[in-house]
């Protein structure tokens, strides 16, 4: 039967009810049946799930570790989001909050195609945190994100991405825009990665990525729970074409606002996002605009770069709130292999954009 | 600059802050910039929100209508998606509730193509609820699935699924599974309609929906916010191929667990569902075995039937818990067009599959 995936669910029930709801779980998730219909051995042993231990971590809560064999998610993610978490979303009470893969499972997905060790060999640099810019705000013409593209390379912004904002406007087109920005990149003579935004239709969205490569850009950025997780593991697994995939978190703070229902942080923005071949995921950092704190921040990092079968790590890209002041202070809590994006404080602290970006390099050299 | 989408969200926050917080979404969801990046005259008219009113509609918790420009969306699900709640999903107490939308919205979407009359053509079922069951459990095979479906369709189910459960699984390969079902139908001389469900990587799902039409299933069922809404929209939206689309409510639960935060029922099951292009939409039914309220139920039920531009209607689907028994007190609270989902409990009722279908039947039409 091959070997089992193991979820970790805190359940807010009482003892009385936690080990029928665990139970609950196990076929739910699975047969969706009556036990009378599946009394066999064969779903016993190769569908069902089972309670692997039952532990309460607090009053009126438990955590529940259930183990499902692999091959009943067809070794694909849409059916893995089924067996983990597609019934149970509806009920209550229950939430997703750890994922422990065997590696002959994590072997049949790509993971980081580029990851940490990629996106420092393309750009050259290896003893310090990356930093990252947005191109932004929406509303502007392809020729003025050009413009301020050249601005951000020249003040030693390692990666450009575009506001995931930037769809396909008629007000700014996704091609005119990835190619004044391709331009203006190349002009600049600098070394800056550029990933623009692709939210476009599914059967038009792998096109994209293609014409985006072929202008010059180095990969895309996508919203990985709006386009459908499993878009980022198709673009991470063509061999035709290698995009650097950076993870928008879009949406996904509808799956962890709740600390009783839903699917944590560092699984959904960590381990899945991984799996699937993310290079780098973008996250609110502690301490920003969004309510994340510093425990889920760290687990979200340790989902990303801790061992995780064979698969390479991805970079943590903490987000929502840096300036190129208060880096400084978020540099011992990331560590060196983080992608620091800073958005709009870029562009408001002096009229200066060059001299913006290149202040915020200084900041992150000086502190390391 | 066209016309505006208008989102009504939920605020979870006193008088003092609820005015801040609407005003902050404006932003946040369109230009995510600071104020002084957007003083131009094109932001304020063609790209940020507009709070349109705030209501106090309980202590401490606010309704506020904001506008969105429509073209922001690109007339796209995905970036419709980022724009209604992208960013603001990653705060607290801000919850998406409704949506209301100008027919030159709604005209650039597919809706239902077959819809409440589309259907009722194909079964030539006019003046009744509609009738669906369940080909399961996961772990049989395709032969023994096939055997089920034959005594469905005997005992004159209407529709017969596959249980979402059903992925192209080694035990059960999809092309087999829908082989056998679609010849086993074949022979039994009834006009059921068979969805197969499709749960697959994203590059492959529209190739299978095709080859299931090829072996004479009618159409489809997806789980739309495991594959990504978008993939409704397109498989609705092809020419070539006319799919009936079942949704099956799978993950969504996640997004409306929470009174303060999150997207509603009625418009991830309802408005979204129809607008990318469902004919039928499954959700679990109140006192059933998920929790949903009445009122719950009946907000997802007119979403799917009221007037929504110039969309069809689609079909509402209760599941989760409806039997042979419990169906008769459930009729008036749906309504002729629905479709009554009964899952294992038809195979438990009695060891004679096709009595039980006949039984489910008898009970709708005694009523009706």
């Amino acid at each position: 039967m091959g070997e089992r995936i193991t979820a970790t669910y805190r359940l807010r029930a009482p003892q009385a009810e936690a080990r029928t709801l665990a139970e609950d779980i196990c076929i739910e998730q699975t047969a969706e049946s009556h036990r009378q219909l599946i009394a066999e051995e064969r779903f016993e042993q190769g569908i069902l799930g089972r309670v692997e231990s039952l532990t309460r971590i607090a009053e009126g809560v438990h955590e529940a570790r259930i183990s499902y064999p692999q091959h009943i998610t067809a070794f694909q993610l849409p059916q893995l989001l089924h067996v983990l978490y597609g019934n149970i979303s509806l009920k209550t009470g229950i939430r997703l909050e750890r994922l422990d893969l065997p590696a002959s499972f994590t072997g049949r997905f790509p993971g980081p195609r580029h990851g940490i060790r990629g996106i420092r060999q393309k750009l050259g640099v290896h003893d310090r945190p990356l930093l990252a810019a947005a191109l932004k705000p929406m509303g502007l013409t392809p020729g003025e994100l050009a413009s301020r593209a050249r601005d951000l390379a020249a003040g030693d912004i390692d990666i450009l991405k575009d506001d995931h904002g930037l769809a396909d406007h008629e007000f700014c087109p996704f091609a005119e825009r990835v190619q004044a920005v391709c331009e203006a990149l190349r002009e600049s003579g600098r070394n800056t990665l550029y990933l623009p935004s692709i939210t476009d239709r599914v059967d038009l969205t792998a096109g994209r990525v293609d014409e985006a490569l072929r202008m010059g850009a180095h990969g895309v950025l996508l919203s990985p729970m709006v386009t459908g997780l499993d878009m980022v593991r198709h673009l991470a697994s063509r061999d035709e074409s290698r995009p650097v995939i950076m993870a928008h978190p879009a949406l996904t703070g509808a799956f962890f606002s709740s600390e009783d229902h839903g699917i944590s942080h560092s699984l959904l923005l960590g381990t899945l996002m991984r799996l699937a071949g993310a290079d780098m995921v973008i996250f609110p950092t502690h301490g920003g605009r969004f309510p994340f704190t510093r425990g889920q921040t760290r687990e979200i990092v340790q989902a990303l770069r801790s061992p995780l079968g064979d698969l390479d790590p991805a970079w943590p890209m903490p987000a929502g709130g840096i300036d190129v002041e208060s880096v400084d202070g978020l540099l011992d809590d990331y560590g060196t292999d983080t992608i620091f994006l800073i958005g709009s404080s870029l562009y408001t602290r002096s009229p200066h954009l060059m001299d913006n970006a290149s202040r915020f390099l200084s900041q992150v050299i000086r502190k390391g």
